[in-house]
């Protein structure tokens, strides 16, 4: 059976099978069943439930719950009843009942709706959260060996899409290991706290467990491997919405990987390629294309994730003890982003560790503009002559000239009077070198390597 | 075979059926197969293929093409190819050779994967603006039927969640009819704006068709019964954008009616209820209560839906011929943005249809604050004699010393000489009547009505 | 006195003066007392207000209203009363009083709060509309220009941002033509349906002035031209909100067409270029540069609003009469689109009026990939011999070996046997040629140029 | 002088002096001052420039940079430069060399715009986060006070906006309070985390600065107070979009208190409202209303703020060394998102700090429904001898009748054999008194103070 994201055409594209996977909704609904058995257990521990309360559901647990029909018993149900907790705890209860009238009858003692829900989600996301810490452990390693790789391989500077002075290719691997290194620190934290059972009855009070509530809460707790909150956190939804976030910033910075190395597969820059592979790419009308495809899923949700954390946050001003419409905006929403920022990690992955590198292209492009991305090194050399302003003028004055003459800034610094007088030929050679003019660029570099070594510790 | 947003166990509470159905996979590839017939057929009609050439992909056309192995087929090469168009078309050909090798040599010529993708897009929009044009007129008659129903039916104004003087239920509902008149309006203008055939090839310019190319494009839309546009659109998308814009605005007066009602319905206030029926917004710890289900369905649709509408909007600006990134945003967007606004409606529109009236309860609550919300008519009879500013300050008091001493404001403002100098006991009890102080509510409602009549038309 | 979004230092960047004046706050408070001499005359005309109450408002109207100090009150008094409108009108009263006391007895009788703010808002709106529509004329015939001059120039087409076939920047501009004129409609036809009064007082029944509603209304309505709604239309926001998205869409093509251009823009593709001008562009550290500062100030535009225009949707369900929050959070953000949307207009009608086109260039990228980018017109030739399939593989083959030998693929054509049995030396370069593969790209563009007339008359 | 968002008229409702004050354009040219202080200080110190270069730096510093006339100069350069950095150091320069043309000569030296821009943003948010911390410690400690002195304050809880069981209004501020506290901890991680330098030059290698780079930016910045990241960060934006993210979380919990107390404010409803004051609240038309000032603007709040945080992470995709559009739409965003959650915090600040609780009313309001919210407790009692459903079943009879019948649960409960077999009428009768059913209420209270005052530590 193939139900919710694994159906789509665009599962593998936009997702992972992982992902998908955990946030189906047959795996949903075994964590519910798994909260349910907790509970039972949880009851059973403390004398609430007679022994063996929770044997049927354990038994249950072993094997997928959610057949076809049942899907159809709960989807059906849901519509009535508002959320899909109702018919799942009802037809459990039947089912269980068949086999076990005493124990069908503690089912869900103490908890809501919510309960099962929130919580059952706290066990997806958790399990969501060890997928992306692997990839992304994965990610930041192939960035530091690209950084390490191309330490010294140069590439314009590119600022408001125009080129500018050297940097190398190194130092952009590095900059992205440090921001996908930030992530994974965000990551690290939100699990951990996301990691929180939600059990609180009715209206988050416990009523109905009477003087018990705090025993079958850490009990339950405790059965789930789950902390235990101070006091239920049901109509505070920041620790979702945080998770959300987190994914977001995730997916931004994967966003920012995919738009440069998408920029610079275009055919005008050819510097770098995602990998190539059978069929991977292909245009359907130009055969010679390699399209970056999975750049192109990554920008996807790198435009769609944003809005979806907005969704988030704005639902967070949910009514009293239970909200009406913010608590169900969640629930179609957070396994999205999930789903998307997995994908995403995946796509931009399969890039960096197949990534072809064209350093003569670099070199080349760098040489575009006849020395005129140097100009600022000229010109901080002349400024040490004449002052900023003065360099400044002059270097707009050569640049102009060494643009509309199709000449090579070189040609036009030796020739004017203004420059040659504080700066020999060799001066201007040495100075519009690529490779002279990287300044911090090696040091930057290393001291990212460090940081993030230790930051692995 | 269960595939797409039909697999959800949500899909009942937040779609229909029907708009699941459209927006199907099954459905999405059977109109990109009808874009494909339609081709061949267009390509025959101008001598570009040879006859019958379409007649394997109208056969094909007459049962599902998608099979469960074909999905996975489709699923993995989208992975690859970076859309579902490529491997579709692939399989197609493959298929179609097997029975027609002629044939299957012209499927797809001129065409290229945004062209099918688009097209069959359109075609799903067409069919899902009919359903909701028919949704959308069953539910304005429904507030129609309201207003009419209840147009003396006195009910509380309120403003900032405070009761104001009183309006009536008939004015309510006429005012909700207009506003969704005026989404069925927008929506048939971009209805009939998007059912635009895109086809351009490659770039837009249809060079594989040689002089053929206008021809081909005429013959195309004509089969598919769709407008042509000047030029191919494929590059942009404000006519998607605006459609998922006109869904959004639907979708927020949809919001605005289930907030009206939720809030009606609350315990303290009781004036309104959704429709009662087995199971239906029962609660599994609270047997009594009968929870708005489908006002937090259209409320949740609310908070989601305006996000979704961005995210249509932010992927507009599209590189060149064919974008990275924005366009594979649309995909999974304006698809779920047609499934919340038609589960939104079908929700509200059970909702209004079977909706339950207490005038009893209404009246009460408007005699809650012992006569202060009809202040305002006696302080614009005060005004008369004495200016708005010294009335206003008069009312103010004395609505002060009400609440304070817990008394009826009739009891405060005849005691009061500043009001009974030029207000009698009758002028006061008449102006503290709420049937005497709907002023144009009546008229309004009735203006109302007639402008929908008139739209009708 | 310089308030509101005229004091950002970003005012010229991100809009312009005549925008930031309409929605400054000096004009929206001259249009709040528009609206409340209006409303005095219509209680003159209507015999509820004596003769000469209207006369000092009409005094005021003719010189600016609001001082520094009256601001200072205003701004003070509605951190208490929750909206600019009490206090205004407070202190308005104050005012005419010591001119007569008669007349300001009977400022904003029958009136509210929102009243006088959304009738304002619509005052502002209606000339915003009217400067945006002059804008958006001179923009759709700067671009039609364009295409007219280069309906000729060959330019790569682009998708997934690898070249493909070629197209013209003529078609191109038409493309952009078409999209605008789009925008100019969707904006006439909402500037139309939002000129309309708000007038319902209260609760929107207009019951302080008993049997003279309708009559008050007519005359205000008349006297502001706007106008008159079937009931008012306080509490549904869906005219805005709508007036929000055509902005967004507005916006959506301006981003759509500052992407293209910036990405001509770059070192590496040089084809287009934003106007040159003193110090225009320039970079503080990079005296060559010529920065895309209009298509920065674009996109940066066609980010921000779409998320505001989300917010316009998700504010509309406001509770009951007049909501909470929902209407509060319109009241900055609404101004903000239409200045983000006049600015990015202004910033790209300069760039497309002043646009450098460097067709050489543009010539020079089509050769950059020795023929590969005509790939598809060889294929569909090779085609009509040995199918699609067939052919699409051979090209695949050719260029790949092309691609690997870096030679060009004429020469890896004619030395392939499997082509060369069906297509001669001449067909090769006959095809190879990018003006022979423009299929009907002068066709569209006539056609869209065409259409462009239609909808001018 | 009054500019930016200062001189909106709704500054005080929307945000905070303070706030408005630190996000002005004075201040944030006073902190680009400050860089470009520091820099001269740094460079001085590094022996890049001559002794005193700082000097005049820091005598302007001493006074407000910013004028009318040189705003005007700034407004106008960046419209032509594309941001306020350019014009404001050319402006600096020129008033620095009219006193001291050497130390003119070293201004911004090794700098570019983005530094001066980035580096003025965080010494802007550093304080920012200063003051948002200390309203939130204030507004933590109201919580707490509220949470102890109504720890035993009985309050309907409601879910789905329809009453449950009970519980208290303690318990309620406990989770405000920890909900606010996860806050703080997140606002204390991403400020520490922020103040960060960015000091990069050209393209990030700072390579004018040649072997001094990372000796300048050392000093550099550790005159400012700020640590010093491995690397330049300019092109990644992530931890100014997680300050944007948390922000957005803090609303969303303010909005939660807003909408949990305005709904408390309703006529109807009478238990929880907002503080009096001269003026506050009150409406224009309706002289007896106390409208939630307050919460709206919070809600208001709560509804922008979320876009906002959808606009920093959509724009994170920057191109290479610094974006185009992306970077640009961060500019008016973060203040706005800053302004609008200091606003919002003072806002629900002053509500709870006055809070007016009506505990009658709160009893009252508990009575409404008869004993039906404590049906569950009935419910519980009674499944230990019949089982859950059975009870369920009893119980939704019971409540069905007493609705129907308009008589307390009490009476249908005693008359039912299936209750009183099991239950006595003293049974029923503790079992439907609130008091008796808090279940751990209590405990959660407690456990949740103890919580927060560890973390105070």
């Amino acid at each position: 059976m193939v139900m919710g994201n694994e159906g789509s055409l665009l599962a593998e594209l936009f997702s992972t099978a992982a992902m998908d996977h955990l946030f189906s909704v047959e795996e949903q609904v075994q964590q519910m069943l798994r909260f349910e058995w907790a509970l039972s257990a949880a009851l059973e521990t403390t004398g609430l439930a007679p022994r063996n309360s929770a044997a049927p559901l354990a038994e249950l647990l072993a094997t997928t719950f959610l057949t076809e029909q049942r899907a159809e018993t709960i989807r059906h149900g849901a519509a009535l009843a508002g959320n899909i907790a109702i018919p799942f705890v009802k037809l459990l209860t039947q089912i269980v009942r068949e086999r076990d009238a005493d124990a069908a009858r503690f089912i869900h003692t103490g908890a809501t709706s919510q309960d099962v829900l929130d919580t059952a989600l706290v066990l997806q996301m958790r399990e969501a959260m060890t997928l992306l810490a692997m990839d992304l452990d994965a990610m930041i390693a192939s960035c530091v060996a690209l950084a390490r790789e191309h330490a010294e391989t140069i590439v314009a500077g590119r600022t408001w899409l125009q080129q500018g002075p050297p940097t190398t290719l190194g130092l952009q691997f590095a900059g992205y290991a440090l921001a996908l290194d930030r992530s994974r620190t965000r990551l690290r934290n939100v699990a951990a706290r996301s990691a929180m059972l939600q059990f609180g009855g009715a209206v988050g009070t416990l009523a109905s467990l009477g003087e018990q509530g705090l025993a079958v809460s850490a009990e339950l707790a405790s059965r789930l491997e789950l902390r235990e909150p101070a006091m239920p956190w049901h109509s505070h939804r920041d620790t979702l919405a945080e998770a959300a976030a987190a994914l977001g910033l995730l997916t931004g910075t994967l966003g920012k990987m995919a738009k440069d190395i998408s920029l610079s597969m275009q055919t005008e820059v050819g510097e770098l390629f995602e990998p190539a592979g059978a069929g991977r790419g292909g245009s359907s009308t130009m055969p010679h294309k390699r399209n970056p495809v999975s750049c192109a899923a990554v920008l996807a949700a790198a435009v769609r994730v944003p809005p979806f954390v907005a969704t988030m946050i704005a639902a967070m001003p949910q009514e009293h003890e239970r909200g009406l419409g913010g608590w169900h905006a969640e629930w179609e929403t957070l396994p999205q982003i999930f789903r998307l920022a997995a994908g995403a990690l995946a796509q931009m992955q399969q890039t960096v560790e197949g990534l072809e590198v064209d350093a003569i292209r670099m070199e080349e492009n760098l040489a575009l503009t006849h020395g005129l991305v140097l100009a600022e090194a000229v010109s901080a050399a002349l400024a040490e002559h004449v002052g900023r302003d003065a360099a400044h003028r002059s270097m707009e004055a050569a640049s102009h000239r060494a643009i509309c003459g199709k000449r090579h800034l070189f040609d036009e610094l030796r020739a004017d009077p203004d420059v040659s007088r504080y700066l020999s030929e060799e001066d201007l050679a040495r100075l519009l070198d690529p490779g002279n003019y990287l300044g911090s660029a090696r040091a930057f570099m290393e001291r990212a390597l460090v940081r993030l070594n230790e930051t692995e510790v």
